[in-house]
């Protein structure tokens, strides 16, 4: 048996017209264009490039200035499905938020999304971390960060345990007897807890993963915690190769504190790559992106990231010296760090830092020639900060084919990256290992099955 | 302009390999094909047919007993959505209940499949019948049958504010001035009730239909009621033509009580066909089917339906002259009527009752040859009792393939349905009319939308 060379594994986190928030009004995209049609093109080009998953954020408010931004019509659980029907071999992850949730609906969900796609399913785990959120739901106050945390692993918890309530060979379909399934092979979860009572079993067969994949992607203290006990992959924001280093080793490290493998957890720092023939190409092309930035759109944007209104601050002053503490934001609260860490690092005006972030959102942009990103990526690959990337195409589809047809074909000919998909479900895309359904208990276990 | 002359609306209920509890044990099933594929086969079998649309069921437990039939692995909104990318002007209607479910999750998704459909959602609004489902909620007790309605009731407000929070021209993509969204034009909601606060607006622009086709499917008082202030198609159970007209007409005057033209509310009975060349061919088929029960997964559905356990009576003795009242019923308290009703006029045993509800679980079964359902759907569509059926295909896919190739052509040369698709949404299928957004209030609307 010849050792597997470690390669890099690589997800399409896709957004509308693309992660620069002025894409939409530069001429290489078509926002009007806001049909499913759109997405599995997107979806088929990634699928081309050989990429391990696509990836749909999302949140449960209108939450951005529509004004003068807009980030597409669809759900992601319904969107997902579809594009589950024009793909075949590419993994596909949507994110649902466990704040406003429940857990029966979700495991059954993404086991349903799982067997649609026949195994290519992935969940990123995320809490909500807006204040509309709440408003939409019937709470008058949003769940502070560490309760949200508590919720979000009790959660995690009980859909494990509806993953595994059906064993995988439940399903017997004996026409002589007329027995359709085993019932001592699907069981009660009978979970009682702090935020949930669930007493299952799922009404979902186990799925072809048996679980999806778990997806996380914050990096507070407490995200940090829940997903080196949870995530089996770790979107990440990281402005430098020290930080995402230092990130790297603490997350592997904390897993090994809960009975981890380092190889059970991926780490995937977002990149915004802007490709250009020459560098100077790939630069007029961010200038131009950023020519096109409305102040007012960011402003509120990075308001919301520093918790305090900034409209009244002059744009060419720096960032107020009265701002918040990390303890005091109920939001994202390693994206407020990192985002006053480079301000304060790089000595940035408020306008500076708006175009900075307006085609990441603090994470990482790559703006070079192709051999340029391939570099960059496997710099951080090969230095301890990172297994893999969520690439975030600043404009799409543009930004997508060019990372498809330039990059992907580097990091091939460095044999850093697949030719043609080995595996068939999202898990042996990015290596991880499909989870057994625990054993059958002694006791008698078909108390929750109807008679 | 010439009249239209009104015509029948076909919808298909599609229960994995078949409405028939045995369907699964007969050679011309085949249950093992659990896949997606086999449901896209279904719903292109229905589109081959022109009929007005598909549906798909729901319940949140495991609530038959699955050792002995089970109903299929997938959850409705993700198969609907897949389904959409495999047909293209069908109708498709998934069940979602009002009772374990949040408005603004639903209304969101209902939104996200009819932009992915291009107009072709339908909802099937249910309040959950089953202890079981309170369990997996974290609920002790299930909310009691009347209070499930005044929630469903609060649910619809909400869903159709939300709808309505975008007008349909909001999106302006004008990128010279960087604006996307005229914000005047989506407004919140700001709805504070006894079940629910949700401030809204929908983060999904105003979708192809407006409103998804709203159904219902609950003919007690309380569903009656519901039925005839919010459902635009109505599916029920009824044994008898009588029943069938008085159901009819007394849902369509309850309408009128809340301000509604007839038209504007469909009435599909179920029925439950078994096709052969001869009555007798189709009696031997029926029988054959009926031959596979096996009595304690028709017990188990009986004891639910009649609220107490038939395990202990004798199958070939009459039902327990002690049964509760259908006051007592906090499940589906018309089916409870229906069967307690079917059982005394015909004086059947139990063992006859369960053969009797075996295809259709209480829908009428109509055994005959082509020609003989085509005149008992015309009778019935004729005489007051339906603007249509949902047809309930005992074993899939061979009585839907049968019903497609042998009734609908009937039907289509009597003049009684269409030979084409006219309409592209499901509302033009049924002859219903896209609602309107209501009229932006003259006050500041902008108060919900982010800055």
């Amino acid at each position: 048996m010849s050792a597997q060379p470690r390669q890099i594994h690589l997800n399409a986190f896709l957004m509308h017209v693309g992660h620069h928030e002025a894409a939409w009004r530069h001429p290489a995209t078509n926002p009007e264009n806001d049909s499913v049609d759109h997405y599995v093109g997107l979806a088929q080009l990634a699928e081309r490039g050989k990429l391990d998953s696509i990836f749909l954020a999302d949140g449960l408010a209108l939450w951005n200035n529509v004004r003068y931004n807009f980030s597409g019509r669809f759900e992601p659980l319904t969107l997902l499905s579809a594009l589950a029907m024009a793909t075949s071999r590419i993994g596909l992850i949507a994110t649902v938020s466990t704040t406003y949730n429940e857990p029966f609906h979700v495991a059954r969900k993404f086991a349903s999304v799982d067997h649609l796609s026949r195994g290519r399913a992935g969940w990123n785990i995320v809490t909500s971390s807006q204040e509309g959120e709440a408003r939409n739901f019937s709470q008058e106050k949003h769940l502070d960060h560490h309760s949200r945390y508590q919720r979000a692993a009790e959660f995690l918890d009980v859909t494990r345990a509806l993953w595994d309530s059906w064993q995988d060979d439940a399903l017997v379909y004996d026409r002589n007897s007329g027995v359709y399934a085993e019932t001592d092979l699907i069981r009660p979860v009978n979970h009682t807890g702090q935020h949930f009572s669930v007493a299952g079993p799922l009404n979902v067969p186990r799925s072809p993963q048996g679980h999806p994949l778990l997806v996380q992607a914050g990096s507070s203290e407490d995200g940090r915690e829940f997903a080196a006990r949870y995530a089996e992959a770790v979107f990440t924001a990281q402005q430098t190769l020290a930080d995402g280093q230092a990130f790297y080793a603490d997350v592997k490290n904390r897993a090994g504190h809960h009975g981890r493998s380092p190889e059970e957890i991926k780490i995937l720092p977002g990149i915004a790559p802007i490709l250009g023939g020459t560098e100077a190409e790939a630069k007029r092309r961010e200038a131009e992106l950023n020519d096109l930035i409305v102040p007012e759109y960011g402003l509120s944007q990075l308001s919301k990231m520093v918790g305090i209104d900034l409209f009244d601050h002059p744009l060419d002053g720096p960032l107020p010296a009265d701002l918040p503490t990390v303890d005091d934001i109920n939001g994202n609260k390693s994206r407020f760090s990192l985002v006053i860490e480079l301000a304060r690092r790089e000595r940035l005006t408020i306008r500076q830092l708006l175009t900075r972030l307006a085609a990441g959102r603090g994470h990482r942009v790559f703006t070079g020639t192709p051999e340029q990103v391939a570099d960059q990526l496997e710099l951080w690959f090969t230095s301890g900060a990172a297994d893999g990337f969520n690439v975030m195409p600043p404009y799409l589809p543009g930004a997508l084919t060019d990372f498809v047809d330039q990059v992907v074909p580097i990091l091939q000919q460095r044999g850093l990256f697949r030719t043609e998909y080995e595996g068939r479900t999202l898990r042996e895309h990015y290596g991880l290992a499909r989870p057994s359904a625990r054993p059958v208990a002694g006791t008698a276990v078909r108390a929750g099955v109807p008679r």
